[in-house]
C-alpha cells in the first residue's frame, strides 16, 4: 500500500490509483481529442447505467438509492453537455470499440455478497478516479480552449463521484478490508493499462 | 379510433389510452395508499430505466439522446422525490412483486426494426399516459394531504413526458401508421386493465 499511500497525498484522485498515467497515453490522447471526446460521451453514459445497475441491484439497500440517483443524473447531465460539444463540431455519438480496461476490472467483482457489493463500489470508483485523473491532464494539456474548459468543468463534478463509491464502502465495510481490496483492484487496474490500448480512448 | 379519438378531446393523457381507468382501481388505490406510493417509486425508477435502455439501443440516432437523456434524469428526480417521502413515513423501497402489465405490453413489441424502434416508442408513451392519468386521479381523490401535493407536483412534469415519446414517433414514422400502430397497442394496454391485479399497484 506504500505506492498507493504516496500518491494519496499528492493528488486526490490518486489516492485510488496505484500507477499513474503514463505520458504514452496523453499523447495518443491529445493527437485525437475528437475522438478521445466521443469516447469520453460514452463513458459518462456508460457511468449513469453503472450507478442504476447497481441502484436496481440493491434496491432495498438503505442509503444506496440516495447517491446512485443524484450520481447518474450528473453523469447523464455531463453525456449532455459533451453530446452538445460533439454536435457543435458537426460530428454525433458513433460506436467506438471499447478496450478491454472495462471489462477485465468488472472480471475481478466476486460473484458472491458481501464481496460483490464491495469490489462492485470499488470498481465503479476506480473508473471514476482513472477518468478524473486522465480529464485533469485534457484539461492542463489540450491545445483546444473549449476542450480544456469542458473537461476542467467536468472536473469539478467529477471529482466528487469517486467519493462517493468510498463513502459507500466505509458505511458498509470495515476499513482494512475495504484498502486491501482496492490494493488488490488498484494493482490489476494498472496493469490493464500499463499494456496500452492503441485505439485513442479515455480507458486506453 | 373513434374511441381514442372521443377520448383525446377530454384529456390530454387520454389521447393514449383507450379506456379510462376504472373506479375499481381508485378504490384499491386509496385503500392502500402507501404500497401504491412505493410502488410509484418502482415506477420512476423503472420509466427512468426504460428510457436509458432506449437511449443505448439506439445510441447513433439523431436527436435521441437529446430527448431520452434528459428524461432519464427527470425520472429519477421523482424518483427521489418519492423515496423522500416514502421515508418520512418510516419506510423504505420494499420488493414488490409487479403485475403483469409491463410484461405483456412489452411482448407486443415488433422484433424487426423499423416496428420495434416504433412500438418501444409507443409501448413506452402509453405507460407514461396510464402512470400520468392514474397520478391525476391520486392526486384529486387521496384523502392525505401530502399524497395529493406529491401528485400534483409530479404531474406537472409527468405530463410532457407521454408527449416527448409522440415527439419522437412523428419525428420518424408517418402519423397513419403511428395511429394504427397506437390503436392497436392501447387496446391491448385497455385489455390487461381491464383483468384487474389484485394488488394495489400503480398498474394493476
Amino acid at each position: 500500500m506504500n505506492n498507493l499511500n504516496t500518491l494519496k497525498k499528492s493528488n486526490k484522485a490518486i489516492k485510488w490509483l496505484s500507477k499513474a498515467t503514463s505520458n504514452d497515453w496523453l499523447q495518443l490522447a491529445l493527437a485525437h481529442p475528437l475522438e478521445v471526446l466521443v469516447d469520453h460521451a460514452h463513458c459518462e453514459r456508460k457511468a449513469a447505467g453503472a450507478a442504476l445497475q447497481l441502484m436496481f441491484r440493491y434496491l432495498c439497500e438503505p442509503g444506496l438509492s440516495e447517491v446512485l440517483s443524484p450520481l447518474a443524473r450528473e453523469e447523464l447531465e455531463h453525456f449532455e453537455k459533451v453530446l452538445r460539444l460533439i454536435k457543435s463540431r458537426g460530428l454525433y455519438l458513433k460506436p467506438l470499440p471499447a478496450p478491454p480496461y472495462g471489462t477485465i476490472l468488472s472480471k475481478q467483482i466476486r460473484r458472491d455478497e458481501p464481496g460483490r457489493m464491495l469490489d462492485s463500489f470499488l470498481v465503479a470508483g476506480l473508473i471514476e478516479a482513472r477518468s478524473h485523473e486522465r480529464m485533469v491532464l485534457l484539461a492542463e494539456h489540450s491545445p483546444d480552449n473549449e476542450l480544456r474548459k469542458l473537461y476542467s468543468e467536468l472536473l469539478i463534478s467529477e471529482a466528487r463521484h469517486f467519493s462517493l463509491y468510498w463513502k459507500l464502502c466505509l458505511e458498509r465495510y470495515a476499513r482494512p478490508l475495504i484498502i486491501n481490496r482496492l490494493e488488490h483492484l488498484a494493482s490489476v487496474e494498472a496493469a490493464i493499462l500499463s499494456d496500452m490500448h492503441p485505439e485513442p480512448r479515455m480507458h486506453s
